[in-house]
């Protein structure tokens, strides 16, 4: 994509957030991958909504990209680990272990197999690394930490942090300009020109009523 | 939203589909509940990804918001219901009937009578109305042509069903519109002007060197 | 068997609870449907251990036998059905209700049909029917009021609800008066008998020793 | 118990194996824990059903009363733990670890470490130890080979191995003999004595009705 249209995109952004389309938002923000909107991120890591997480990192960046995107996923999926295991659901736990930790074995195999140990243990908080494990609030907070930074040091995220500084309704504002551009092209010009539609160009034929320009 | 607003956000979807931004398209007509997709809503049904399906309705409507709209969730979640206990999972179909049916009872006990009997059948086929069931893949047929028709004659969907005519990319035209608006109230026009950003009204001045016009 | 096998039972009955071998005399009781225990039934009906329940019923009478029977077995398991609804097991009630409870229905299906729908009640007690019962502990003795009464009436418990008056350890009785037989057939009879063993008829030979008689 | 109180027991489990009250049989052979049927246990632990595998052994010895009776409840539950993994049933295989096998990791930790990453493979016969395991059907051969040495090796089991030699019926013709004993010390025997019952000695009297002699 050419660099105007990638701004284009993030004029739509700003359109969306201003319009109160959050989801739309965030899923744009995944889908063209332009801009890593870190709050929203740490909002579903707090909250735990592992599917979205990595739904939304999954626009920026796969498991093994390089050594900072796998310590991200991998320290997702570990939280998620610990979680079902203090909620005593060594069900759902070995499931994750397989279906998303088996992934980094072949990276690092005695910590997997650490990993593994954990199931057996009556709380994992015996283990020496994970006794000062508190609650979930409190570790989901720790990881978020440890995220940011890898994520600030992740060079696939680099200059996807910081949203461009816009002048607000930017996007609005050009609209706008366009319809001016289009009057100025009428050969009869109103004074109160009759802006339709943006689906075709403007026009001034006599007949028009004089409705009220009404800007975007 | 003004109706020039509102036509915004089409020339946004238009764009967003362009761009093959596919899941941003069904996010923002779900949020802005602007247009309906029936194709995308098929996709989805036809799929038995009933969230997603109840999910994107949402954006256009509630369960009880007229009759229309109530035979449309119950079609669908009794097709779920039915899709549950065809393979044996009574116990995802008792909490179907109980979290996503119940909420008719008011409406038709009697039906919903009915329908919690079929839990005890060996197969619901057995049941008279049911007798001509075929696999999920035929019955999920059936109920979209009902699905179809509800929609259709809903007040609620209105002029949604029905995208409106565009020429391709009209949003990049416009775009283009502004920057020639902007452009031509250049003190010093240069020959090639050089557009380096959206995020800001464009000025031609002496030392810009000569980057070739990058149209949006 | 005759009735002198049929008593031989009840004397090993008889010893088997004096040794203490619990497990091995309610067997026994249900296996030859001599003697029906109807404080062991009611202790495994308080404790809610319905597989047991219906087990040592199986060695005195058939769900299907005659009314009564029917009724023994429909109020077990209706009551097994309103634990695992007030336990808010759902997936759990509609398996009972299925595997246990749907063979009822061809005697009445109407009943069958309401029991159905207690399945999609907050709560069970919303059933006017229902509305009294208090909790399980109180259901169960309830219950087992109603289940004694249909088993005292019931032709095929006839005769075998009182256990026959013995003296203590009859058995050993019976087996010290053996040995006392056999010694008498003795040519040279020893003034101590040594009773070695019940495995072969005894026999006083002059070597033997002098070793006290144990009666058994 | 006295030793002719023993022989007392082997003659009631002869006595309920000639009337087919299975059941009753293996329960008093746990209970008393006189004779440890290999047989009953080779077809319980072929079939598979490891709670009663367990509980019989349960009459004979306890999980850790020597390094044999450790070893066979150790291979009993290996077997069940890989017939979870092998029917892919992670969740059942998880709790057998954690409730059945975790009480032999502090005898041997390497081991149950071993043990616990089986869970991480697709197949555990991707562990060179575990790559001869064919079916469940002969694996439960393989074990029960195993088991047969360890339980003719575990001094536990010593001489409750072997079922002694009696005569049929040994118990009946022991209670025939009581009755004998009993009608001997009748002041006026009649021809043709009349045994009623079992439950209290029998006496010839004079208005005895000639019923014939019902020997046990
Ligand atoms: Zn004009
Ligand atoms: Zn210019
Ligand atoms: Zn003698
Ligand atoms: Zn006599």
């Amino acid at each position: 994509m050419s660099s105007l249209s990638r701004e284009l995109v993030f004029l739509i952004l700003q359109f969306l957030d201003e319009e109160k389309f959050k989801e739309s938002v965030h899923r744009l923000e995944q889908e063209s991958g332009f801009f890593f909107n870190m709050k929203y991120f740490e909002e579903k890591a707090h909250a735990g909504e592992w599917d979205e997480v990595e739904k939304y990192l999954s626009g920026f960046t796969k498991v093994d990209d390089n050594r900072y995107s796998m310590k991200i996923f991998f320290e997702i999926r570990k939280q998620k680990y610990l979680e079902a295991l203090d909620s005593q659901d060594r069900s759902k736990a070995v499931e994750i272990l397989v279906k998303d930790l088996k992934a980094f074995s072949t990276f690092n195999e005695e910590l997997f197999k650490e990993i593994t140990q954990l199931l057996t243990l009556d709380n994992f908080r015996e283990n020496e690394q994970l006794s000062k494990y508190g609650d979930t609030k409190s570790a989901r907070s720790i990881m978020l930490m440890e995220l940011k930074k890898l994520i600030e040091a992740n060079p696939l995220f680099r200059d996807k942090l910081v949203f461009p500084t816009l002048k607000t309704s930017r996007l609005r504002t050009l609209i706008n300009q366009s319809l001016n551009w289009q009057h100025q092209l009428c050969k009869n010009p109103r004074q109160n020109p009759d802006i339709k539609t943006l689906f075709s160009d403007h026009s001034c034929t006599p007949p028009n009523g004089a409705r009220a320009p009404t800007p975007v």
